[in-house]
């Protein structure tokens, strides 16, 4: 085991009919809030109604900010930092999944800087973040564990860079986890939320620092089993409650730090790369993941199949002596799973034509080197996005 | 799942050489610090002068507070707390096991309170913990997990009562891990506390209130692979850095409250029973515990084997369609390795006699009826013993 520090101190408050403690948890921190959210699906499915007359109980001062879009874009996040700094408020409620939470966090970090701060320095690292007002979530779409950790992803629509800013300051004070508000989640982002939740917990899986990692490879095949059998339940019955929530407490699990302590430092080579395929395409970020994380396990398992044949093994009951044969064989049952739960395995599927590996395989490597993924230079991520065609 | 809320803000430092990062982290919470420990082994190891080495760096005023006994008593923290207010500390740090941070906890909440309070109203759960002295500990013996949780167990010695206090005031501010202080811990009591923490997770997994617990089954079925696989590897080579790793961070997710977070209100039978082992007869608390779980195992289970027959699969590959000839087997398996190790499984082996069972009932029914447990009248608590005895 390598060394580590964990501390993560976002207290949950979860289950069913918790959504009602949202005001008490935000007047701990001030009486004017900030209540983000995306496009409106809350207003629908009643969330909003709920939080609203949590936060009145309270007697709150409410500031509206909605209009978070998936795959949430700076420009957007920088009018959020306006609207926080006029309205002077105190603390900034996320109601909503990883775009939502994402967005909240940027506006946490913003309404603390200077007007003239450029807001992508935090992005690009060259500025560190050391303040930002207390944020609060209510989580509508468990994928991102944002809820319960210190990240926050952001686009650059100009530039169609999808880069990632990472602080204790941006790490929520309170979640509050209700699993009935994902009943009316539809199959498909069901599944996109899956793949993200398994791609979280495989970047540290496979992650070559540390070779012995049993007690965390445990952890982790129990939680992808616990997540695949969700999934199937979800995709049958939108409303089990114990499917919904074992796939929201499974996706905090997944990458509240908890599973990657002790492996040494991670890095997120799948993510990376999908990053672009959301930044460019606009693809749901589950979507893209189910796409490139398979062909990063194939171009990842013919140098170093060990790891990728105890999933095999573990996971998909894959039998053989071969080591490579197994890993490979593994990973096919992970793009048949991804394929059955209905996100896509391709990017012919999702209309990226393979002229554009190029153009693509650029734009991760902009990111590649934020991140100091030195080994991915652009003929790599080439490659592996060419294991990705179809 | 059951609604739950979870937070555990206590930073952990793991790994190879972080007790020389002690200094700093007391030095966040105050100039003058009690360094509470046991009874010398931190002098002749050598984590004494580390810690010692480290607070000096730092500056820090130093007032030594040793002698803890495992299974601590109350008369010992009582002096601890009148050194405290004497010496007006502002940071309690325990270097040691469960014992010497239990003692610390009763000393951080002493000290904050008047000269005329009955400290034993606390573990009789008769006045509530509302505030306490900052705790940071340097762990020596990884098994109650009283590092990372809110707990702490103390005996008050002229009553043979072992009882506990909870509450977030008490929670460590930062705990240090260094897995090679567990080198020269002896292969008892490296077994001792594989049974423990074993049986910090069997409590909850065997708990009646949630029948849908798939996810922290797995998570407590992983975590048992890793302690028992660690602890054939500790006790062939103590100084293995892995398995005593291991060992030391699957002690901490133990009892955080991760693998019974969602499981409903969890109660500790095994633990209640066992304590009045300790407590009248000072037996160690793991040694205490291989002797009582087998036994209170066999008694639930042939009430409720299903759950008993899971474990029995999962962890020790018993065969067979009969569940409760499968839990009654798993049970044995489990017998048979606690006896493997060097616990030991029966009152005989301690050196209690079958005529005290009555006593023994009688004493943990007074802690049954503190912790609510209703159903352990003093004839069931007997019975249960019964099936201890050889």
């Amino acid at each position: 085991m390598q060394n580590f520090e964990f501390e993560n101190p976002t207290k949950i408050i979860f289950g069913k009919g918790c959504i009602a403690k949202i005001g008490e948890e935000v007047a701990r921190f001030g009486d004017r809030v900030m209540v983000v959210y995306g496009r409106g699906s809350i207003k629908k499915n009643g969330i909003y109604d709920q939080v609203m007359e949590s936060l009145q109980e309270t007697g709150r001062t409410i500031v509206e900010f909605g209009g978070v879009k998936s795959n949430p874009v700076l420009s957007h996040a920088l009018m959020g930092i306006d609207c926080a700094r006029t309205e002077a408020v105190d603390v900034i409620l996320a109601v909503g999944g990883g775009s939502v939470i994402d967005t909240a966090k940027t506006i946490a970090v913003g309404a603390c800087t200077t007007l003239d701060t450029d807001m992508w320095d935090f992005f690009m690292r060259r500025q560190p973040i050391t303040v930002a007002l207390p944020i609060v979530t209510v989580v509508t779409i468990s994928a991102s564990a944002s809820e319960m950790n210190p990240a926050a992803v952001m686009t650059k629509e100009n530039e169609a860079q999808k880069f990632s800013i990472r602080s204790p300051h941006i790490q929520p004070k309170t979640s509050i986890l209700d699993p009935t508000v994902l009943f009316s989640l539809s199959p498909a982002y069901s599944a996109y939320s899956a793949v993200d939740v398994i791609t979280h917990m495989l970047e540290g899986y496979f992650n070559n620092e540390e070779p012995n990692s049993s007690l965390q490879d445990r952890l982790v095949e129990g939680l992808i089993d616990t997540v695949m059998e969700s999934t199937r339940v979800i995709l049958s019955d939108p409303a089990d409650y114990n499917a919904r929530a074992n796939m929201m407490w499974g996706a905090v699990l997944a990458f509240n730090g908890l599973t990657t302590a002790g492996m040494g430092p991670i890095s997120l080579p799948a993510h990376m790369i999908e990053h672009s395929l959301s930044a460019i395409y606009d693809v749901a970020h589950g979507a893209g993941l189910s796409i490139v994380l398979p062909g990063w396990m194939r171009y990842t398992a013919l140098k170093t199949p060990a790891k990728f044949a105890r999933l095999a093994r573990e996971i998909f009951s894959v039998q053989g002596d071969d080591e490579l044969q197994v890993a490979l064989d593994g990973i096919e049952c992970l793009k048949t799973w991804f394929s059955t739960i209905g996100s896509p395995i391709s990017l012919e599927e999702v209309g990226i034509p393979k002229r554009d590996i190029n153009s693509i395989a650029q734009n991760a490597h902009a990111l590649a080197q934020v991140w100091g993924l030195n080994d991915y230079t652009v003929d790599v991520i080439a490659r592996i996005l060419t294991l990705c065609v179809e």
